[in-house]
């Protein structure tokens, strides 16, 4: 069978109006960092499996291939460690506002449905220890949705170091480490029961607790200070998270927001506040950021600080779409007609008309047929001596 | 060894300046086609590999991989290719002037120091017949090299049939045929005379004279005539070619072209007039266009005719860096800093003041010193009631 007239699984083709918006969106998205002061970067599709290298991988959804010597190449499925590498191996010098836009490519499995290949736009904050980074980063990502005019979006906000904490404390094996963040993503109450069993400790009504522990910041972390004893670190970063939604919601009085205490982080370089968000329409999680202190650290360079949003384009495309909010496409009204040897006096009257467009048919009546096809108001015939206007539409 | 420091061969990182100014001239080109008229397609990096089959394959410098289903995939290596299956699969109907923009990837030696991802843009006119739409394509070529202030770009036209010609003719083998093809790029006057020798015809004379038969289009012309019989397939081919080359030189009186019979298309869905683009301080051609009128044939779709142009930005890029002209980075002038809590208050400020920036330092003493580093004029500092002004550059 031959495989030419068909898509790979997770890939599609955008055209005219919906490509046009795509471009439009990204440009609109792209010009709104670069007035926050973000500076862009652009690193390669193609690198190195090395440089996505993680202990807690998912590397079977990588697309691999191999150079011509035989070294394993990946298509990059993700931003954030190639502007890892860049801050690691170049002499460029934090603290930086990074920003970029491009594809990033994971080989999902097919009957998942998912989109295999994602543009991406976003930003890194690179060596800003201050909570006003993650600060920034959300009122990037709102200052983007409200100008895009999403409807309804909402952020949800967690801590990558309760999850830490709890495996370190608990001095958890692999294993343990697995079951206990599938425990948590799924809310399993039954499960966590069983698992404190095993691991009994003083964080046992916490850990118990956190299928719940999500909803309005104020009560969510209240009750979390309770069922934490005084001396757990934990309580150190719920207090920082509250901090976190204090100032946003000082900064952004509209805002919807809600916190996670089960939130873990999808990739394991986070190390603080992480956050997602969503929208009506959206089914998925279509922005996802958080800190991540340790970043460069794997490149062989000192403990940078970092804090970062992506932002999947593709999907507020979708929605935009769907709203018919997307950019419409200017139509021309006149189409202008000549003989190949007239060609520059047709090209003259078109650049003197914005909404004039050059015939490049062979007869005047494929240009008429054609302008009453796609509704032009006019086809224009030019002459040696003469210009005579056709009118094709209403 | 780890290879998490370094980029595949042929790759590079774009940072700050040069990362804004190609995507702003990336923005150029697609806004002039699309006054132009053209409407823009957006298909996937990865594809089936069977969508770039091709005769005269050069497929070693595919990256290739598998999906989870085991179907081989490629990186497009090219845009025309992909343009040809949406043609020939969905329902759209030409005539059609489209536009794109995006990566195509080659894996070439690492030897040769070529780019092996490349960012490219272009435009496909498909479903006319008429050489208005051959001398479009160059239209429109000059006027993104002009609006682009491309310093001394030159073009040169040459013709597919030529060649196609002359193999049909002389009933070439693919070995013949290849050899044939090398002699001419290689304009050898030696191995064309001992070819003629083995293929003795009465184009003899014409293909003896093709490593001569470039430059000036009046010329060059008026001498293939003479040395074609007149009964010869070629002597129409050149009859079109002339008539493109008048149209072009009428349109745009100030161009610099040229004509090379013994151009042999790089591709060989090729079929009508070639062209290519040189500019002074770049090495190698970066723009690449002509007539393939059996593309959409070759995804079982019936014969569609089309002509299009791909320009290779980097190469732009590269040169509108060297000349200094790539777009500068605004810098702003004044760094605004305030406590955590009173981040609103900095960040009201900011909005008002387009050359304004938000601190995102812990203390004010941080921001000063990167206030000084990186050239603000000031910092100013927000308090509960006060707003400090503190002069930091010249």
């Amino acid at each position: 069978m031959k495989w030419n007239r068909s898509l790979p699984s997770g890939t599609r083709d955008k055209l005219f109006r919906e490509a046009n918006g795509a471009y439009q969106l990204e440009k609109q998205v792209n010009d709104i960092v670069k007035k926050r002061g973000y500076q862009r970067i652009d690193t390669p599709v193609i690198e190195f499996e090395d440089v996505f290298y993680s202990e807690e991988k998912n590397e079977k959804e990588f697309y691999r291939f191999f150079d011509k010597q035989g070294r394993l190449l990946v298509l990059r499925p993700d931003m954030t460690m190639p502007i890892g590498r860049v801050i690691a191996t170049t002499g460029i010098q934090p603290p930086l506002k990074l920003s970029y836009s491009g594809k990033i490519f994971r080989s999902n499995d097919a009957m998942l449905g998912e989109q295999n290949e994602v543009t991406q736009v976003g930003i890194e904050l690179i060596g800003y220890t201050s909570l006003k980074a993650d600060v920034e980063c959300i009122t990037c990502a709102v200052e983007i949705l409200e100008e895009l005019k999403i409807p309804n979006f909402h952020f949800e906000l967690g801590h990558a170091q309760i999850f830490r904490l709890i495996v370190r404390f608990l001095k958890l094996d692999d294993q343990a480490k697995t079951n206990l963040q599938l425990y948590f993503n799924n809310k399993s109450l039954t499960d966590l029961n069983q698992f404190v069993a095993l691991y009994p400790s003083e964080l046992d009504a916490f850990i118990c607790a956190i299928p719940k522990l999500f909803g309005e910041p104020h009560e969510v972390l209240s009750i979390a200070r309770e069922l934490l004893p005084k001396s757990s670190k934990i309580i150190q970063v719920i207090d920082e998270l509250d901090r976190v939604v204090q100032i946003i919601k000082s900064l952004h009085s509209k805002i919807s927001l809600t916190v996670d205490l089960g939130l873990v982080a999808l990739m394991d370089y986070y190390t603080g506040v992480l956050f997602s968000g969503y929208a009506d329409l959206v089914p998925d999680i279509f922005l996802r950021g958080g800190r991540y202190d340790h970043l460069a650290e794997q490149f062989g360079h000192s403990i940078i600080p970092a804090v970062g949003l992506g932002i999947n384009l593709d999907t507020l495309v979708t929605l935009q779409y769907q709203l018919n909010n997307l950019a419409s496409l200017e139509q021309p009204t006149t189409l202008v007609h000549s003989s190949l040897a007239l060609l520059s006096k047709a090209e003259a009257l078109v650049k003197e008309n914005p909404d004039y467009q050059l015939s490049l048919f062979e007869t005047v009546e494929e240009a008429i047929s054609y302008g009453k096809k796609w509704r032009y108001h006019q086809v224009i015939e030019v002459t040696q001596d003469t210009i005579r206007k056709i009118k094709v539409g209403d």
